[in-house]
């Protein structure tokens, strides 16, 4: 009888390479599969990231989003196609695992923070044999860049999505020391108007494809691109107790 | 003339060296020079994770906090032996770098990130060299000792310090999906009267010493011992949408 192979959700961190956990490092130039989401027509982010580390050998499984902005969010199709979607691609990683196949999902940023992979996770995990390694996040990766710390002492810090509706992003932002908004994208103008009404608008920066070759760190107020891609987080840093 | 050597604050993750990023791996075992704070008398927990990597060549400076616990953070005492204190071990770095040295220091988590080291880097900064590696927060390798995704959809995320007072520390957890709270230690009592107040004491986990071999992921309801040990994180996970 085949052992039952392990699918392990493994996070390359922020972007660099170089920045990935020796463990994800070791999994990934190991590898005989690896999966990974991409939109279509595209190469995807987690792919481009092990470029150079992945072995020539490697069977690739592209996992390639059915929709990503095309739907509204707030439209029932759009929970029902990715839905399907997710069942197709679990139904493969499944086989692939119960045939005796160890497969790596490449996994951009912290598998459980705000990911992808955590679609499959619900699924496969009373299943089959899974095993997830944390990574740094973009957020890690984006105040770094910023050269300045974004906690001390007490600080509160709040991580928001700028999907949220711009009154709520407001109150919380109005109410938090240290702040990091994802997801920025579409809902840059929002944001903005949050960040004003919230009173940190002076305070933030932006930093986008943060620890990648085409990194850029601005403050907020000096920005003058009018698109924003969708690999930028803000930040505001705290700015509590420090000796 | 000398060239001036770089300090550079190395995050080495939530405990498990195979956690720590490559970049960090490499400058650790090349390091000539390594510092690292403890607590006087004990080995330091960052010094304890890189045990098996470092140079037996390599020349140790170990930093030794003059107090923690023993004056209260509200005497204007604490701030100023520990100003002092940084003062003293910053003077040190900088003659190393600007006798050509490049010195690691050694930080638990990401360095930025409620770190020590950000006391001397912003007295470094501007002196001498200095480059910072991001890492694997403590809070990431918590939440995925869990087994549970922390943040879907568009979750707010709260990180807390269980040093701030009850009410604060309630009000906050009314108001957000997914929590984290650290700086337990000696407020643990404190910090379940908030999580109660605040409605979510039935949903928390602690995770003490994660991803390290004593690890251990409890329920807070659960929970029997009456000591917390100061490397523990509490977890609440978010619902958020999910196809």
């Amino acid at each position: 009888m085949t052992q039952t192979g392990t699918i392990h959700g493994v996070g390359l961190g922020p972007g660099d390479p170089d920045l990935m956990s020796v463990r994800a490092h070791r999994l990934i130039t190991n590898a005989t599969h690896v999966a990974f989401f991409r939109k279509a027509g595209r190469k995807g982010q987690a792919r481009q990231i092990v470029e150079d580390i992945l072995p020539e050998t490697v069977m690739e499984f592209p996992m390639e989003y059915p929709v990503t902005t095309e739907i509204p969010l707030s439209d029932p199709r759009y929970n029902e196609v990715l839905s399907q979607f997710y069942e197709q691609v679990t139904q493969h990683l499944m086989d692939l695992a119960q045939s005796g196949k160890d497969v790596v999902v490449l996994c951009e940023g912290d598998p459980f923070f705000y990911g992808s992979f955590m679609h499959l996770y619900a699924r496969l995990r009373d299943v089959v044999p899974v095993k997830v390694v944390p990574a740094i996040t973009g957020m890690s990766g984006a105040w770094t860049a910023t050269e300045t710390p974004i906690t001390w002492g007490d600080d509160v810090l709040t991580v928001l999505m700028g999907t949220l509706p711009e009154a709520t992003l407001s109150d919380y932002i109005k109410r938090t020391d240290a702040l990091v908004i994802m997801k920025i994208g579409s809902n840059f103008a929002k944001v903005i108007e949050a960040l004003k009404s919230g009173g940190r608008f002076d305070d933030a920066w932006i930093v986008q494809y943060a620890t990648m070759s085409k990194q850029t760190v601005t403050k907020l107020s000096e920005m003058t691109d009018d698109v924003t891609p969708y690999f930028s987080i803000i930040v505001v840093h705290g700015q509590g107790r420090r000796p």
